[in-house]
């Protein structure tokens, strides 16, 4: 799958925050992909119509940049192509709250890839964030990503120490990584369009796909931790990992619920 | 300080440039505080609301801009908790002259955080700043501090090759740090946000926690300097340093000029 | 010419995108020059009166930060200093290439520097074009550049394996670099503001100077291309290498079809 990524680097379109762009850019670049970033209301639609895969962010949302997702994720529809939303923080505001349920409702979203506090607040569970950090609580991760998976009929993706990836009907933890990935800012936004990049090249089975990436980004994660003295040096180290050729194949460790997705 | 810092990691909700957001969100983290970074209108006040600290920083600011800052200001002066006030390039243009002089006036500032060309802007004597940068004069930085502090109420810090720090009664000065520091952008930005997250956790005394923050930041830049080769490289060394457990208490080195602040 | 920008540290006002405004400002500081980059309409003029030379990327272009190039623009042209412009991914969207030629059309260009993707849809030739990456055609890289350069009377710079630089009369090719430097993105971007800096130090032949900042960067890269492991490292390793002595003298190695540009 990462070989075909290679082949084919997939234009990714994403419409994300400034704080990590740049991040996300270098990224997607490290990893294979080809990212657009462009948003303006004047030309989203035209640059969603260039791409393989979507990728939203609300991390730092206004009313402009919600208004271009919107436009951006009915032409990645109608195009047929994969969109991924991250709702950073959804739980920390009634704006992103809001805005985060009129995506849902009015985009076909093919994943959700979260922190299990951005999924207790979007499922109206209660729950203690942190900012827009995940925060505590006590919620059994695994029942709340599987319902939500039903309910909205995509793929949910929670990201934490253990990772979990559902339909709702199959579910598949991951258990690896780095404490140092929580330590830099965007990786999970990263995550999100590395998982946007997978399934630009993978339409057949989506949910292998979005537990490939997830494979891939966490075994990356160990590695350059292994490398480096602190959450400085770290992200870089990490993308020089990502663009390594055969980190996906790196163990043979992934843990399946219910049945073999892959070996 | 540190200790009760990485214990609390205080919410500190930045305003500030994008230029530097990705840098100054990675620094918080290294440090152990939570940055957050939203500022659309809809949702400043609650964010504001949800922090330990406010960071405010005008290097990119335009009109939309300076109203969040407003609104984040005064929910932060309802609540009680510090704001620091970085006027990047105050005298570069009357735009930001005058929205410099109107946060002063409208918004209750703990900490005034400058180079010496925006601190004689702001205080109306003649200088010579070059671009953005700190650029040239003949002021006496102590005492157009100190003056500075009085008229205001407030903590002026002025960093350079010496930083100084006073509530215009007492005044410490710092004489570290690396000609590396301002070779980086938003090296001075992240101090910013540094002495936020240090007021977050010590409303006790707010000249020691300030002076603690510049000190801990001028090792942590002492240090990174000695390992590495270039600007490109320093900066990431640096971010790995402030995140290490004990830079804070690495020199008893700091000069007092009006008594013992701490030993 | 690297010694006289070192000495003056011309001040560069760049109006860039938020990708990659970080790695922007930190390689210009990190080359000698002293960046500015504001663009907010209230200020803008006053910025670009400040500056020793203006750089302009629309690669996250709206009709706001349109505004604020065209603005800058004029003023740069009425003090009479150097103006590049990099028109990221013009061929991507309508209102790129709109945008693209309304630029060319209201301000006196100095430098255009571009991909090939990005010269061929300005000068209306047929390309296939990838987002905003440079893409595959077949065109006369050399032909398409000397023709768009007696047409607008500018210096045209296409980067790309080899880089072409000519006034219609001249032409420069640089055959170094290294293929990493296309896995960072913001690598063109920054490219345009060292074409910059150093067109605000030697009034006198633009052509030299425009050539003598492509073979600075493409040596700069190529050194650190032989450190490091990937293009996350890489990147930082490149800042370090810009802020060297004496790369640009690293060898006589440049090729001149029309006549020796210097030794």
């Amino acid at each position: 799958m990462l070989d075909s990524l290679r082949t084919k680097q997939p234009i990714v379109h994403c419409i994300t925050n400034h704080v990590v762009s740049n991040f996300l850019a270098n990224g997607l670049l490290a990893l294979g992909a080809s990212p657009i970033m462009g948003e303006a209301h004047e030309e989203v639609e035209e640059l969603a119509s260039l791409a393989d895969a979507l990728s939203l962010n609300i991390g730092t949302l206004d009313k402009q940049s919600l208004q271009s997702m919107l436009l951006a994720g009915k032409t990645a529809n109608s195009k047929g192509i994969p969109v991924v939303l991250d709702p950073v923080g959804a739980g920390a505001t009634s704006f992103r709250l809001a805005a985060t349920h009129q995506l849902l409702d009015d985009v076909d979203i093919t994943v959700l890839r979260c922190n299990v506090g951005e999924l207790a607040a979007i499922a109206g569970v209660e729950w203690q964030a942190k900012g827009v950090d995940a925060g505590e609580g006590n919620v059994n991760v695994v029942e709340l990503a599987k319902q939500t998976a039903l309910k909205y009929q995509f793929i949910v993706a929670v990201t934490g120490e253990t990772d979990v990836v559902t339909d709702g009907e199959k579910t598949v933890e991951i258990p690896y990584g780095s404490p140092l990935m929580s330590s830099v800012t965007g990786m999970g936004c990263l995550l999100s369009s590395v998982v946007a990049s997978f399934l630009a090249v993978s339409p057949a089975n989506d949910l292998v796909a979005v537990s490939r990436a997830l494979h891939y980004y966490a075994i990356c994660g160990e590695r350059a931790a292994q490398l480096l003295k602190g959450p400085g040096t770290f992200q870089f180290a990490f993308l020089d990992e990502l663009a390594k050729p055969d980190n996906l194949n790196a163990g043979e460790r992934i843990r399946v619920e219910d049945g073999v997705l892959w070996k």
